[in-house]
């Protein structure tokens, strides 16, 4: 089975570089399920109905997110009640929508998806390695092929839990600081591996934010209103084997297109 | 002018693949002068004077740190009174030692080189950006060959100093995550810049340390008393060429090696 | 002189606490100057030219501010540039407003006000320390009555800063953790010092904040809307006498009344 | 039942204090059981078998501790074994030692202990609200005589915490912070609350450290080896009366006594 993972989707210009890309993508790569992190993918900030539904409709079937899913406040209830996206699963008891489920591909197919938020400069959220733990046990039921989005900061947590998970599940992607890692490869027991999948929007910025206004609030220390960036949009991501009887990943490989 | 800029040395795997790997490097590609950052070149921990002397035997020329380049108490008052060792610029005044310094390749091309600090997730040191723009402008009186090894977590804050010194300096290099990043570039003006050159130590590991021990720390939340890790010794650099009448990158060059 | 210092004033009920007692306070006490927190005035959020007015009016001096004074981003150019209303000095240079300033109280005495922001758990801003080092110089040109508003997070950074300008000013009084401490005392010097003078608003509540949002907020990690509580107003102040001819503080005094 | 609660004990000067004092309280006040955080104890990091054993034949019949228990790596299995020392509860399954225990008085009344640490500005531990969920009901089934010991930075979490439990327990107190704050009262229900209880050690410092190490750790960032201070130890602590039937808090009253 073959999965194109797509990093942070950011704003318009992630969108457009997505609507430019994917089908190419897809079908250059035969690739069976698209995922694809939408935290940002409404103006930076956040998720709305309708960005889903173009999302879903460029060809992306499963959504996951990370800490800025919560930044619209309107009607994030129905919208995580929406099958298909996903939040952090490790927020406590109580809170809105799912962070982890068994999906199937066209081909019939059953993938697994955890979304997990990292602890270190983050939230303090439910232990990640725990709570992935107990969801790995319970998809395992059903498929073993699992695919784990990391949305942590810190490369010691994202790294540490891939070691944790090594031989557990197909992959884990780190996702959330918007900058493609090159240390992707195959840990031990077939689990692939990258710290951060990178960002999917316009690079000429700062991690998709107008540069001159970041560099504004790194020199003034006081809240600034952001705005994305608009030029130069590329998307990130990585394609994945994974073999369909054992869940190991067989390969991992970057990806990295300009517009 | 050919610059080899080696990423965090993380103890004995680290400087094992330095020995491995530096001499034909700089045979091969001609490198002009070896600048590594040594703040984990001791156990992990820190820099002795025994260990700086074993890393300019080896042929590094200049050695710029980090956070962690406090960890061996002993002595750092005469280990940065050596010149060609530098701490990060944006400690306080009154701190030992010096963050930038022009240094004379072989030929006798004069480099300046400044090291900063990140403040976003770490310690409350001097604004790196305003620092940047006193040693910027001081050393530019002597070279406009400039390199910045900015060691620091967070990828906003180290990309919003690439785009800040665009133009002004030949290179802006992110040290710290230990984990190499995919996005070297040339940024306007003819900086060359990458978010993080990664780590030379060993990569089957926890961003150096051995990966049983973090893991156990992320686990229990309590202190560990961390041991590096020893398989699989890599080396991360970047090469790096610049002009040497106007001091504009030409290319920046990605470097990975296992031993 | 005696000047009456009130800790951190939020929203309606905090100046609701202010127009019930302040008059009698100032009149018992023969107060001669009134200095205020006033960061949270505006709705538990920054402040705005009708509220600062509405202080002024009920017999505020001088406003001294904190972290929350950039909450409200309308026309903060012109709120600044207001004289009596103070912001943390080491902000960094660029950043609209003053952080300090001598002012004349009715009867003629100059009081100089220097408003400082911690670091610990807080933004990087420019180094309270050394801001004061050379702030206090500057006023102590012009009268050695000199009252500190430190509003920060850690007792440790707060106690340390007494202890720094022990000697060297009147007063160093914390803010901005919203609950008052027990430890009001005369510094070696003269220097009168609590860790923080506690808040003026609804004391049934979480440091101001509903009780029931701010629980949830911590039982659920995800943002909240916060809203500010009614019940139960205080106001929590100092009272501060200082010796008009050495500056040396007389006596300190906690000052908490309910509504 | 009437309770001393002493507040965290840091080194030689905070045991002085005890032993100069603690009799003589519990003598005139009738108090029934003694409850000290001892987390600072040795030497002002951890806490040591011989050092425990001082504290008990002191007086303190429950040790409850924070953070700094981890210091001291030695024999902290076998130290945490002791029924009498308690760890905050909310660290994770898997971790030695124990968070909260039913004890019994000399004269029979059964009072349960719970230990519990914030987790803002501090480690990634599980929930303090859901874990006191947990062991409230569990030591309800033995007694309605509960003290809780939240030791915490932030006064929001603090005071979140206490209005959580209102009404379930006897008695919140807050510790860590090192300065005694002025707000104890009795919440909704029956339950008192201190959002910190203070120090016992040596208020001539910064939080029991000697002043001049805190203070040039914060003018150079750079680690320092803390020393702890010696002059004008101080005993912190609350006195708690509960009524035995209902264990509802009659009244809480601060201690704050110089040597
Ligand atoms: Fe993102
Ligand atoms: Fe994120
Ligand atoms: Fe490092
Ligand atoms: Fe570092
Ligand atoms: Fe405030
Ligand atoms: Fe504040
Ligand atoms: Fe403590
Ligand atoms: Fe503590």
């Amino acid at each position: 089975m073959r999965i194109l993972f797509i990093g942070d989707i950011v704003g318009r210009p992630g969108r457009q570089a997505l609507r430019q890309h994917l089908d190419s993508l897809v079908d250059t790569h035969l690739v069976d399920m698209v995922v694809a992190n939408g935290e940002n993918a409404a103006g930076g900030f956040g998720l709305t109905h309708e960005i889903s539904r173009e999302l879903f409709d460029l060809g992306v079937q499963v959504i996951t997110t990370g800490n800025h899913i919560w930044d619209k406040k309107e009607s994030l209830d129905s919208l995580l009640a929406e099958e298909r996206i996903l939040r952090p699963a490790n927020y406590p008891e109580g809170v809105a929508g799912r962070g982890a489920k068994v999906y199937s591909s066209p081909g019939g197919v059953r993938l697994g998806v955890i979304n997990l938020e990292g602890r270190v400069f983050m939230a303090n959220l439910d232990c990640p390695f725990r709570v992935a733990d107990r969801l790995v046990e319970e998809l395992r039921r059903h498929t073993p092929l699992i695919l784990v989005d990391f949305h942590a900061e810190a490369t010691s947590e994202k790294i540490a839990l891939g070691h944790y998970l090594a031989g557990r599940v197909s992959a884990v992607f780190g996702t959330h600081t918007h900058v493609q890692t090159a240390d992707e490869r195959i840990l031990a027991g077939g689990t692939a591996f990258i710290t951060d999948v990178g960002m999917t929007g316009s690079q000429d910025s700062v991690i998709g934010i107008r540069k001159e206004i970041a560099i504004e609030k790194f020199l003034k220390q006081v809240p600034m209103r952001f705005e994305i960036a608009k030029k130069d949009p590329v998307l990130s991501a990585v394609l994945l084997d994974i073999d369909e009887d054992s869940g190991r990943a067989h390969s991992i490989e970057r990806v990295f297109l300009r517009c």
